[in-house]
Protein backbone atom coordinates (compact mmCIF):
# COMPACT_ATOMS: atom_id res chain seq x y z
CA UNK A 1 0.00 0.00 0.00
CA UNK A 2 0.98 3.25 -0.89
CA UNK A 3 0.18 6.91 -0.41
CA UNK A 4 1.63 9.83 -2.94
CA UNK A 5 2.24 13.43 -1.55
CA UNK A 6 3.33 16.51 -3.73
CA UNK A 7 3.80 20.13 -2.38
CA UNK A 8 2.74 23.09 -5.25
CA UNK A 9 5.51 24.78 -6.48
CA UNK A 10 6.20 28.48 -6.60
CA UNK A 11 3.57 30.72 -6.80
CA UNK A 12 3.19 34.39 -8.12
CA UNK A 13 3.29 35.36 -5.17
CA UNK A 14 7.26 34.06 -4.21
CA UNK A 15 9.05 36.54 -5.59
CA UNK A 16 6.98 39.55 -4.54
CA UNK A 17 7.91 38.49 -1.04
CA UNK A 18 4.31 38.37 0.44
CA UNK A 19 2.98 36.55 3.29
CA UNK A 20 0.37 33.93 1.38
CA UNK A 21 -1.20 31.64 3.82
CA UNK A 22 -4.55 30.97 2.55
CA UNK A 23 -4.84 33.56 0.20
CA UNK A 24 -5.98 32.60 -3.29
CA UNK A 25 -2.47 33.18 -5.51
CA UNK A 26 -1.83 30.93 -8.45
CA UNK A 27 1.18 29.19 -9.23
CA UNK A 28 4.06 30.86 -11.54
CA UNK A 29 5.21 29.52 -14.80
CA UNK A 30 8.19 28.30 -13.02
CA UNK A 31 5.25 26.55 -10.60
CA UNK A 32 3.20 25.19 -13.31
CA UNK A 33 6.44 23.31 -14.40
CA UNK A 34 7.39 21.99 -11.29
CA UNK A 35 3.52 19.88 -11.29
CA UNK A 36 4.24 18.76 -15.02
CA UNK A 37 7.72 17.54 -13.54
CA UNK A 38 5.94 15.67 -10.96
CA UNK A 39 3.91 13.84 -13.37
CA UNK A 40 5.86 13.29 -15.61
CA UNK A 41 8.15 11.48 -12.61
CA UNK A 42 5.31 9.54 -11.44
CA UNK A 43 4.52 8.47 -15.07
CA UNK A 44 8.15 7.34 -15.36
CA UNK A 45 8.25 5.25 -12.00
CA UNK A 46 4.49 3.57 -13.56
CA UNK A 47 2.70 5.13 -10.82
CA UNK A 48 -1.17 4.97 -11.30
CA UNK A 49 -4.07 6.23 -9.01
CA UNK A 50 -7.93 5.62 -8.23
CA UNK A 51 -8.28 8.97 -6.56
CA UNK A 52 -7.23 12.12 -5.41
CA UNK A 53 -7.06 15.15 -2.76
CA UNK A 54 -6.60 18.40 -2.92
CA UNK A 55 -7.06 21.66 -1.17
CA UNK A 56 -9.63 24.78 -1.77
CA UNK A 57 -6.68 26.88 -3.16
CA UNK A 58 -6.41 27.10 -6.66
CA UNK A 59 -1.65 26.82 -6.38
CA UNK A 60 -2.59 22.73 -5.16
CA UNK A 61 -5.74 22.02 -7.53
CA UNK A 62 -3.30 23.36 -10.48
CA UNK A 63 -0.79 21.42 -8.92
CA UNK A 64 -3.07 18.35 -8.92
CA UNK A 65 -4.43 19.04 -12.66
CA UNK A 66 -1.00 19.29 -14.32
CA UNK A 67 0.21 15.96 -12.51
CA UNK A 68 -2.86 14.10 -13.80
CA UNK A 69 -2.95 15.05 -17.10
CA UNK A 70 0.75 13.64 -17.13
CA UNK A 71 -0.52 10.31 -16.17
CA UNK A 72 -3.81 10.95 -18.32
CA UNK A 73 -6.23 10.14 -15.42
CA UNK A 74 -7.99 13.67 -14.64
CA UNK A 75 -11.00 12.28 -14.97
CA UNK A 76 -10.18 10.59 -11.49
CA UNK A 77 -12.44 11.91 -8.78
CA UNK A 78 -10.78 14.54 -7.36
CA UNK A 79 -11.99 15.83 -3.81
CA UNK A 80 -11.15 19.01 -2.66
CA UNK A 81 -11.37 19.91 1.38
CA UNK A 82 -9.82 23.26 3.00
CA UNK A 83 -8.67 21.00 5.49
CA UNK A 84 -5.65 20.14 3.23
CA UNK A 85 -4.97 24.16 3.00
CA UNK A 86 -1.67 25.89 3.73
CA UNK A 87 -1.67 27.22 7.60
CA UNK A 88 -3.43 30.03 7.70
CA UNK A 89 -1.18 32.99 8.60
CA UNK A 90 -3.56 35.19 10.56
CA UNK A 91 -3.05 38.89 10.17
CA UNK A 92 0.21 39.32 7.96
CA UNK A 93 -1.71 36.76 5.03
CA UNK A 94 -0.65 39.80 2.28
CA UNK A 95 2.04 41.37 4.20
CA UNK A 96 5.13 41.69 2.77
CA UNK A 97 7.42 39.94 4.46
CA UNK A 98 10.55 42.72 4.92
CA UNK A 99 8.20 45.47 6.56
CA UNK A 100 6.51 42.75 8.71
CA UNK A 101 10.21 41.83 10.30
CA UNK A 102 10.83 45.79 10.42
CA UNK A 103 7.58 46.51 12.57
CA UNK A 104 7.84 43.09 14.58
CA UNK A 105 10.97 42.69 14.64
CA UNK A 106 13.32 39.77 12.96
CA UNK A 107 13.15 37.35 15.97
CA UNK A 108 8.99 38.03 16.12
CA UNK A 109 8.50 36.59 12.34
CA UNK A 110 10.56 34.13 13.02
CA UNK A 111 9.01 32.47 15.97
CA UNK A 112 5.88 32.83 13.71
CA UNK A 113 7.91 31.08 10.97
CA UNK A 114 9.31 28.44 12.58
CA UNK A 115 7.94 27.65 16.14
CA UNK A 116 5.59 24.79 16.24
CA UNK A 117 3.00 26.21 18.89
CA UNK A 118 2.81 29.85 18.10
CA UNK A 119 0.53 31.61 15.93
CA UNK A 120 1.08 34.70 13.94
CA UNK A 121 -1.49 37.54 15.22
CA UNK A 122 -5.19 36.37 14.34
CA UNK A 123 -7.49 38.32 11.91
CA UNK A 124 -10.22 40.29 13.35
CA UNK A 125 -13.48 38.90 12.63
CA UNK A 126 -14.38 41.82 10.64
CA UNK A 127 -11.91 41.53 8.18
CA UNK A 128 -12.59 40.48 4.83
CA UNK A 129 -9.34 37.83 4.95
CA UNK A 130 -11.81 35.81 7.52
CA UNK A 131 -12.49 32.65 5.65
CA UNK A 132 -15.66 32.99 7.12
CA UNK A 133 -16.48 36.09 5.20
CA UNK A 134 -15.65 34.43 2.18
CA UNK A 135 -17.36 32.61 -0.98
CA UNK A 136 -14.97 29.17 -0.53
CA UNK A 137 -15.95 28.77 2.67
CA UNK A 138 -19.93 29.47 2.39
CA UNK A 139 -21.28 25.96 2.81
CA UNK A 140 -17.90 24.86 5.66
CA UNK A 141 -18.77 24.93 9.30
CA UNK A 142 -18.08 28.42 10.11
CA UNK A 143 -16.68 27.58 13.96
CA UNK A 144 -14.06 25.24 12.63
CA UNK A 145 -12.56 27.85 10.24
CA UNK A 146 -9.37 29.36 11.60
CA UNK A 147 -8.60 33.04 12.29
CA UNK A 148 -4.88 32.10 12.34
CA UNK A 149 -3.12 28.92 12.72
CA UNK A 150 0.45 27.67 13.99
CA UNK A 151 1.75 24.10 12.63
CA UNK A 152 0.08 22.76 15.80
CA UNK A 153 -3.32 23.84 15.15
CA UNK A 154 -2.96 22.89 11.22
CA UNK A 155 -2.49 19.11 12.66
CA UNK A 156 -5.01 19.42 14.63
CA UNK A 157 -7.25 19.97 11.53
CA UNK A 158 -5.03 18.10 9.18
CA UNK A 159 -4.94 14.67 10.85
CA UNK A 160 -8.77 14.13 11.43
CA UNK A 161 -9.60 14.63 7.79
CA UNK A 162 -6.35 11.94 6.36
CA UNK A 163 -7.80 9.67 9.21
CA UNK A 164 -11.90 10.24 8.70
CA UNK A 165 -11.42 10.57 4.48
CA UNK A 166 -8.21 8.97 3.36
CA UNK A 167 -7.25 6.19 5.42
CA UNK A 168 -10.59 4.60 4.39
CA UNK A 169 -9.95 5.12 0.41
CA UNK A 170 -6.06 3.31 1.58
CA UNK A 171 -7.95 0.47 3.28
CA UNK A 172 -10.43 0.01 0.57
CA UNK A 173 -7.36 -0.50 -1.70
CA UNK A 174 -7.81 2.94 -3.65
CA UNK A 175 -4.22 4.21 -4.44
CA UNK A 176 -4.22 7.95 -3.25
CA UNK A 177 -2.52 10.62 -4.13
CA UNK A 178 -2.92 14.03 -2.47
CA UNK A 179 -1.57 17.63 -3.80
CA UNK A 180 -1.23 20.05 -1.11
CA UNK A 181 1.03 22.58 0.77
CA UNK A 182 4.07 22.73 3.14
CA UNK A 183 2.41 22.71 5.73
CA UNK A 184 -0.05 20.65 5.90
CA UNK A 185 1.95 18.11 4.27
CA UNK A 186 4.40 18.66 7.15
CA UNK A 187 1.39 17.68 9.38
CA UNK A 188 1.15 14.33 7.31
CA UNK A 189 4.53 13.76 7.19
CA UNK A 190 5.13 14.34 11.36
CA UNK A 191 1.90 11.98 12.03
CA UNK A 192 3.31 9.19 9.51
CA UNK A 193 6.98 9.86 10.70
CA UNK A 194 6.08 10.24 14.21
CA UNK A 195 8.85 13.37 14.30
CA UNK A 196 8.76 15.50 17.48
CA UNK A 197 7.37 18.63 17.35
CA UNK A 198 10.90 19.80 16.90
CA UNK A 199 11.94 17.74 14.31
CA UNK A 200 8.79 18.63 12.35
CA UNK A 201 9.94 22.15 11.71
CA UNK A 202 12.95 21.60 10.42
CA UNK A 203 11.85 19.57 7.49
CA UNK A 204 11.37 21.07 3.95
CA UNK A 205 9.31 19.24 1.58
CA UNK A 206 10.32 20.40 -2.02
CA UNK A 207 8.31 21.15 -4.10
CA UNK A 208 6.56 19.54 -6.96
CA UNK A 209 8.56 15.64 -5.60
CA UNK A 210 6.45 13.04 -5.09
CA UNK A 211 6.92 11.64 -2.01
CA UNK A 212 5.91 8.08 -1.43
CA UNK A 213 5.43 6.43 1.82
CA UNK A 214 4.54 2.53 1.51
CA UNK A 215 2.49 0.87 4.29
CA UNK A 216 2.23 -2.85 5.37
CA UNK A 217 -0.70 -4.72 6.12
CA UNK A 218 -1.03 -3.60 9.95
CA UNK A 219 -0.66 0.35 7.91
CA UNK A 220 2.70 0.44 9.52
CA UNK A 221 5.32 2.95 7.10
CA UNK A 222 7.89 0.38 6.01
CA UNK A 223 9.52 2.94 3.76
CA UNK A 224 9.59 6.79 2.21
CA UNK A 225 11.18 8.04 -0.71
CA UNK A 226 11.25 10.81 -3.16
CA UNK A 227 11.07 9.98 -7.13
CA UNK A 228 13.79 11.32 -9.35
CA UNK A 229 17.46 12.26 -9.56
CA UNK A 230 18.78 12.71 -5.99
CA UNK A 231 20.97 14.40 -6.37
CA UNK A 232 19.03 17.09 -8.28
CA UNK A 233 16.79 16.36 -5.11
CA UNK A 234 19.05 17.46 -2.45
CA UNK A 235 19.97 20.69 -4.50
CA UNK A 236 16.47 21.38 -4.34
CA UNK A 237 16.01 20.53 -0.95
CA UNK A 238 18.85 22.85 0.27
CA UNK A 239 17.16 25.60 -1.77
CA UNK A 240 13.59 25.08 -0.08
CA UNK A 241 15.74 25.60 3.36
CA UNK A 242 17.21 28.55 2.08
CA UNK A 243 14.31 30.49 0.73
CA UNK A 244 12.52 29.44 3.88
CA UNK A 245 15.47 31.46 5.90
CA UNK A 246 13.89 34.64 3.84
CA UNK A 247 9.63 33.67 3.28
CA UNK A 248 7.21 31.63 4.76
CA UNK B 1 -34.09 27.52 -9.29
CA UNK B 2 -31.46 27.26 -12.64
CA UNK B 3 -29.30 24.90 -14.69
CA UNK B 4 -26.70 25.85 -16.49
CA UNK B 5 -25.49 23.68 -19.43
CA UNK B 6 -21.88 23.89 -21.46
CA UNK B 7 -20.87 21.99 -24.45
CA UNK B 8 -17.29 21.85 -24.96
CA UNK B 9 -15.73 23.62 -27.76
CA UNK B 10 -13.68 22.33 -30.87
CA UNK B 11 -11.49 19.48 -30.27
CA UNK B 12 -7.91 18.67 -32.20
CA UNK B 13 -9.47 16.29 -34.37
CA UNK B 14 -12.68 18.53 -35.57
CA UNK B 15 -10.29 19.78 -38.18
CA UNK B 16 -9.23 16.11 -38.98
CA UNK B 17 -12.38 14.85 -40.06
CA UNK B 18 -12.37 11.62 -37.59
CA UNK B 19 -15.55 10.15 -35.52
CA UNK B 20 -14.76 10.97 -31.97
CA UNK B 21 -17.06 9.58 -29.46
CA UNK B 22 -15.23 8.40 -26.19
CA UNK B 23 -12.03 8.98 -27.88
CA UNK B 24 -10.53 11.23 -25.87
CA UNK B 25 -9.16 13.69 -27.35
CA UNK B 26 -7.94 17.12 -25.73
CA UNK B 27 -9.36 21.05 -26.89
CA UNK B 28 -8.22 22.90 -29.95
CA UNK B 29 -6.77 26.25 -28.97
CA UNK B 30 -9.93 27.62 -30.61
CA UNK B 31 -12.43 24.96 -28.25
CA UNK B 32 -9.96 26.80 -25.01
CA UNK B 33 -11.11 30.01 -26.18
CA UNK B 34 -14.76 28.81 -26.48
CA UNK B 35 -14.81 27.61 -23.00
CA UNK B 36 -13.02 30.72 -21.32
CA UNK B 37 -15.62 32.83 -23.47
CA UNK B 38 -18.36 30.46 -21.81
CA UNK B 39 -17.02 31.31 -18.43
CA UNK B 40 -16.72 34.88 -19.47
CA UNK B 41 -20.50 34.86 -20.23
CA UNK B 42 -21.42 33.56 -16.67
CA UNK B 43 -19.32 35.97 -14.96
CA UNK B 44 -20.34 38.94 -16.51
CA UNK B 45 -24.27 37.86 -16.24
CA UNK B 46 -23.54 36.89 -12.12
CA UNK B 47 -23.89 33.60 -11.90
CA UNK B 48 -22.32 31.85 -9.51
CA UNK B 49 -22.51 27.67 -8.58
CA UNK B 50 -22.44 25.50 -6.05
CA UNK B 51 -21.76 22.30 -7.67
CA UNK B 52 -20.30 21.34 -11.14
CA UNK B 53 -20.74 17.88 -13.50
CA UNK B 54 -18.73 16.80 -16.24
CA UNK B 55 -18.30 13.46 -18.23
CA UNK B 56 -14.76 11.10 -18.11
CA UNK B 57 -13.90 13.19 -21.09
CA UNK B 58 -10.83 15.62 -21.27
CA UNK B 59 -12.13 17.92 -23.72
CA UNK B 60 -15.32 18.32 -21.36
CA UNK B 61 -13.35 18.05 -18.06
CA UNK B 62 -11.07 20.89 -19.18
CA UNK B 63 -14.01 23.03 -20.83
CA UNK B 64 -15.52 23.12 -17.47
CA UNK B 65 -11.86 24.04 -15.24
CA UNK B 66 -12.01 26.86 -17.93
CA UNK B 67 -15.35 27.71 -16.98
CA UNK B 68 -14.85 27.89 -13.64
CA UNK B 69 -11.47 29.26 -13.77
CA UNK B 70 -12.82 32.29 -15.43
CA UNK B 71 -15.79 32.41 -12.70
CA UNK B 72 -12.81 31.91 -9.81
CA UNK B 73 -14.98 28.52 -8.79
CA UNK B 74 -11.80 26.17 -9.21
CA UNK B 75 -13.07 25.00 -5.50
CA UNK B 76 -16.30 23.67 -6.37
CA UNK B 77 -17.12 20.42 -5.58
CA UNK B 78 -16.81 18.62 -9.14
CA UNK B 79 -18.28 15.12 -10.25
CA UNK B 80 -17.39 13.55 -13.15
CA UNK B 81 -19.43 10.86 -14.96
CA UNK B 82 -19.19 8.75 -17.98
CA UNK B 83 -23.15 8.87 -17.98
CA UNK B 84 -22.62 12.36 -19.29
CA UNK B 85 -20.32 10.88 -22.12
CA UNK B 86 -20.56 11.90 -26.04
CA UNK B 87 -22.52 9.08 -27.59
CA UNK B 88 -20.32 6.57 -27.79
CA UNK B 89 -19.92 5.98 -31.83
CA UNK B 90 -18.69 1.91 -31.70
CA UNK B 91 -16.59 0.72 -34.66
CA UNK B 92 -16.44 4.24 -36.52
CA UNK B 93 -14.52 6.13 -33.79
CA UNK B 94 -10.93 6.86 -35.36
CA UNK B 95 -12.71 6.48 -38.61
CA UNK B 96 -12.08 9.80 -41.40
CA UNK B 97 -15.71 10.54 -42.17
CA UNK B 98 -14.87 10.50 -45.85
CA UNK B 99 -13.18 7.16 -45.97
CA UNK B 100 -16.08 5.71 -43.83
CA UNK B 101 -18.54 7.65 -46.73
CA UNK B 102 -17.10 5.80 -49.13
CA UNK B 103 -17.00 3.12 -47.49
CA UNK B 104 -21.09 2.25 -46.53
CA UNK B 105 -22.04 4.89 -48.73
CA UNK B 106 -23.27 8.57 -48.02
CA UNK B 107 -27.09 7.95 -46.97
CA UNK B 108 -25.67 5.28 -44.04
CA UNK B 109 -23.62 7.57 -42.52
CA UNK B 110 -26.12 10.40 -42.47
CA UNK B 111 -28.38 7.58 -40.82
CA UNK B 112 -25.82 6.79 -38.34
CA UNK B 113 -25.01 10.16 -37.84
CA UNK B 114 -28.62 12.19 -37.60
CA UNK B 115 -31.45 8.96 -36.66
CA UNK B 116 -32.57 8.91 -33.35
CA UNK B 117 -32.21 5.10 -33.11
CA UNK B 118 -30.10 3.77 -35.22
CA UNK B 119 -26.25 2.95 -33.58
CA UNK B 120 -22.96 2.57 -35.87
CA UNK B 121 -21.68 -0.39 -36.28
CA UNK B 122 -20.73 -1.49 -32.29
CA UNK B 123 -17.25 -2.60 -31.52
CA UNK B 124 -15.78 -5.88 -30.90
CA UNK B 125 -15.87 -7.10 -27.31
CA UNK B 126 -12.15 -7.28 -28.25
CA UNK B 127 -11.47 -4.28 -29.43
CA UNK B 128 -8.82 -1.81 -27.78
CA UNK B 129 -11.68 0.52 -28.40
CA UNK B 130 -14.29 -1.53 -25.60
CA UNK B 131 -14.70 0.52 -22.77
CA UNK B 132 -14.57 -2.27 -20.69
CA UNK B 133 -10.98 -2.60 -21.59
CA UNK B 134 -9.95 0.53 -20.71
CA UNK B 135 -8.41 2.36 -17.79
CA UNK B 136 -11.18 4.90 -17.31
CA UNK B 137 -13.91 2.69 -17.26
CA UNK B 138 -12.30 0.01 -14.58
CA UNK B 139 -14.31 0.53 -11.40
CA UNK B 140 -17.66 0.90 -13.16
CA UNK B 141 -20.41 -1.41 -14.00
CA UNK B 142 -19.12 -3.19 -17.02
CA UNK B 143 -22.05 -4.51 -18.15
CA UNK B 144 -23.42 -1.12 -18.17
CA UNK B 145 -21.02 0.05 -20.99
CA UNK B 146 -21.75 0.26 -24.39
CA UNK B 147 -20.29 -0.67 -27.86
CA UNK B 148 -22.04 1.83 -29.44
CA UNK B 149 -24.69 3.93 -29.27
CA UNK B 150 -28.01 5.94 -30.88
CA UNK B 151 -28.98 8.92 -28.96
CA UNK B 152 -31.65 7.10 -28.06
CA UNK B 153 -29.61 4.56 -26.22
CA UNK B 154 -27.49 8.03 -25.18
CA UNK B 155 -30.85 9.23 -23.43
CA UNK B 156 -31.33 5.94 -21.26
CA UNK B 157 -27.92 6.63 -19.20
CA UNK B 158 -28.01 10.63 -19.35
CA UNK B 159 -32.07 10.64 -17.70
CA UNK B 160 -31.19 8.46 -14.93
CA UNK B 161 -28.17 10.35 -13.82
CA UNK B 162 -29.94 13.05 -14.14
CA UNK B 163 -32.59 12.38 -11.77
CA UNK B 164 -30.56 10.13 -9.43
CA UNK B 165 -27.77 12.78 -9.09
CA UNK B 166 -28.22 16.00 -10.24
CA UNK B 167 -32.51 16.47 -9.24
CA UNK B 168 -31.43 15.99 -5.69
CA UNK B 169 -28.65 18.55 -5.39
CA UNK B 170 -30.89 21.28 -7.51
CA UNK B 171 -33.74 20.16 -4.92
CA UNK B 172 -31.21 20.60 -2.50
CA UNK B 173 -30.80 24.48 -3.76
CA UNK B 174 -27.55 23.94 -5.10
CA UNK B 175 -26.84 25.77 -8.47
CA UNK B 176 -25.66 23.18 -10.69
CA UNK B 177 -23.32 23.44 -13.79
CA UNK B 178 -22.95 20.77 -16.53
CA UNK B 179 -20.00 20.71 -18.99
CA UNK B 180 -20.69 17.96 -21.46
CA UNK B 181 -21.46 17.10 -25.38
CA UNK B 182 -23.35 17.42 -28.14
CA UNK B 183 -25.17 14.04 -27.10
CA UNK B 184 -25.58 14.04 -23.77
CA UNK B 185 -26.77 17.83 -23.41
CA UNK B 186 -29.24 16.95 -26.35
CA UNK B 187 -30.43 14.05 -24.15
CA UNK B 188 -31.15 16.57 -21.77
CA UNK B 189 -32.41 18.96 -23.77
CA UNK B 190 -35.06 16.62 -24.92
CA UNK B 191 -36.19 15.14 -21.35
CA UNK B 192 -36.71 18.95 -19.94
CA UNK B 193 -38.38 20.80 -23.28
CA UNK B 194 -40.17 17.60 -23.98
CA UNK B 195 -39.06 17.25 -27.97
CA UNK B 196 -40.07 14.53 -30.24
CA UNK B 197 -37.53 12.22 -31.32
CA UNK B 198 -37.81 13.76 -34.88
CA UNK B 199 -37.34 17.17 -33.40
CA UNK B 200 -34.49 16.93 -31.21
CA UNK B 201 -31.96 15.37 -33.86
CA UNK B 202 -32.60 18.50 -35.97
CA UNK B 203 -31.12 20.82 -32.20
CA UNK B 204 -27.65 21.84 -32.48
CA UNK B 205 -26.72 23.26 -29.21
CA UNK B 206 -23.67 26.02 -29.91
CA UNK B 207 -20.56 25.18 -28.60
CA UNK B 208 -19.33 27.29 -25.37
CA UNK B 209 -22.46 29.09 -25.05
CA UNK B 210 -24.19 28.37 -21.33
CA UNK B 211 -27.66 27.37 -21.74
CA UNK B 212 -29.85 28.11 -18.98
CA UNK B 213 -32.84 26.44 -17.89
CA UNK B 214 -34.93 27.99 -15.29
CA UNK B 215 -37.50 25.80 -12.96
CA UNK B 216 -40.59 26.47 -11.27
CA UNK B 217 -41.16 25.16 -7.61
CA UNK B 218 -42.24 22.40 -9.22
CA UNK B 219 -39.33 21.70 -11.37
CA UNK B 220 -41.13 22.61 -14.00
CA UNK B 221 -39.17 24.23 -16.87
CA UNK B 222 -40.57 28.24 -17.07
CA UNK B 223 -37.48 29.51 -19.40
CA UNK B 224 -34.42 28.85 -21.24
CA UNK B 225 -32.20 30.94 -23.26
CA UNK B 226 -28.34 31.56 -24.12
CA UNK B 227 -26.48 33.61 -22.91
CA UNK B 228 -24.35 36.66 -24.62
CA UNK B 229 -25.24 37.99 -27.66
CA UNK B 230 -28.22 36.93 -29.43
CA UNK B 231 -26.92 37.94 -33.28
CA UNK B 232 -23.37 36.16 -32.55
CA UNK B 233 -24.94 33.01 -31.41
CA UNK B 234 -27.54 33.00 -34.44
CA UNK B 235 -24.59 32.41 -36.17
CA UNK B 236 -22.56 30.09 -34.63
CA UNK B 237 -25.85 27.93 -34.20
CA UNK B 238 -25.91 28.22 -38.20
CA UNK B 239 -22.05 27.10 -38.28
CA UNK B 240 -23.21 24.05 -36.10
CA UNK B 241 -25.59 22.71 -37.77
CA UNK B 242 -23.71 23.43 -41.29
CA UNK B 243 -20.71 22.00 -39.71
CA UNK B 244 -23.51 18.97 -38.52
CA UNK B 245 -23.64 17.88 -42.25
CA UNK B 246 -19.78 17.30 -42.90
CA UNK B 247 -19.26 15.64 -39.56
CA UNK B 248 -20.53 14.02 -36.60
Amino acid sequence: MKLVLVRHGESVWNKENLFTGWTDVDLSPTGIEEARNGGKLLKEAGYDFDVAYTSYLKRAIHTLNYVLEQLDREWLPVYKSWKLNERHYGALQGLNKAETAEKYGEDQVKIWRRSFGTPPPALEATDTRNPALQEQYRYENKAELPLTESLATTIERVIPYYEAEIVPQMKAGKRVLIAAHGNSLRALVKYLDHMSDEEIVNVNIPTGVPLVYEFDENFKVTNKYYLGDQDALKAKMEAVANQGKAKA
